[in-house]
């Protein structure tokens, strides 16, 4: 796919995400963020909170399993994706157009929060903080570049 | 500010973070990450890794605590920040410039792992996956706009 | 303001841009643009285009005259701006929901067309592809850095 | 590809685009870009200029032709591309890595310029702000979608 409106936005979950599977089996997670902008009045010499945007995304296969387990309704998170537009009739048969966000990278924000992070496949149970991997040696990003290519 | 280049970046930890506090007390929070593209090789019908972008990152105040109570070397990361250019002379005396980032939101992916999200200030120990607030009730994203007023 | 949703989106004019101006004289552009973008058919070994992105946008002020002066349906833009939601009854009293662009910076794309650009206030018409200033001194840009500070 | 890490600069040309041609004969244009922030200072109640990110961007085929014939030294522009990482050795022999752009799409400004756009192709010569094309029935975007279908 090429030509796509990516978007990253900063918000806070409006719901706790459902978690669903296609008859095929491929997991899906809806869910809604608000993102609220802010203002500074000087007058007041203060933030104010701006009109909030609401975006449905979705996020699909493993990952929309791992939202479901890690995000809840007031988390703010960080996400990445495309836009797209949906066309449907609601309950009263009013035509009606959607933009919605397909999900591509997502995580809770450590803004205000911290997180425990783990990757499934490790057998331990994790200290707070800590980071494993079930195949270290199989990461690239473990080893270090050489030193007369490190780029800074 | 006006006029920053933003830039969202989904890249790995190439070291742990390396916290540090100003004179003043200021938290301040250093790590590299690197993103790596794939091509999609038609020939034999597979992806392969790009060429990295290696990019030095910093985060200030809380959020600098946060990032180095929960990432480690290896961490997938959404971060979101401003360019900036630096230089400086190295070692040798020899005149360098390099392009950073300036965070402004970072969180682990959640493509490839969970996160137990806890916002300092919950008294109770949480259990995997569940987020609480210190003050539920100040969250206005935990409320539901009504049904009349739902943007989808 | 701060924590805004900003976007880049590369379309095309759907509409020749409808200029007004406020009671206080301010001027105002809309316009609507089509984001397509297009997936690889690995069977046919072709693109296809997938289905379009509408969005409706706004610029102001001087920016507004310019692009009602620049642009028509048809020509392919580049445009940053930040992304609004706005509600309100239709004729039939049907309340709806719309995202909106509101446009920081807008151009013109040169993959498919050349563009002479001409800065106001300059007076003498130009030679195609000719670019002068009013103040050319005032533009900093014009000064090369020093080559010892050069960055590149 | 996949996972590139994509950008948007807005800026100006520090010099003319330089329009060179593979032996192969593909064209490609590069230049350097400034993109200088603003902040603004409350105590003087004045915008400042802050610390410029200069860019160097190569653009492609096409476009490069486009860039060189429409863009000069001064012009502010929108660039969307990709950030890539380059290292090599300079004159003296001291290893240097430089973080460039891979521009998709580009385009001047129309904050402060008009731009008299022209699709190649076209035999008549164009009124001051006028768009035609070669084949204006193949355009897309020049027919309105239905009513019923109206996004907004």
């Amino acid at each position: 796919m090429a030509g796509e409106t990516t978007i990253t936005v900063i918000g806070n979950l409006v719901d706790d995400p459902e978690l669903r599977f296609t008859p095929a089996g491929a997991a899906v997670a809806n869910f809604r963020i608000a993102s609220t902008p802010r203002t500074f009045d000087r007058q007041n010499n203060e933030w104010k909170d701006g009109d909030p945007l609401f975006l449905s995304c979705s996020v699909w296969r493993q990952a929309a399993e791992h939202v479901a387990e890690s995000l809840q309704r007031g988390v703010r998170v960080i996400v990445q994706g495309r836009l797209k537009q949906r066309s449907y009739e609601d309950r009263e048969g009013v035509r009606r157009t959607v933009v919605e966000l397909d999900v591509d990278e997502i995580g809770p924000s450590l803004k205000n929060a911290t997180a425990k992070v783990t990757k499934p496949g490790s057998q331990q149970p994790q200290q707070p903080g800590q980071f494993t991997t079930g195949q270290p040696a199989a990461d690239p990003w473990t080893a270090q570049p050489h030193a007369d290519e490190a780029p800074f």
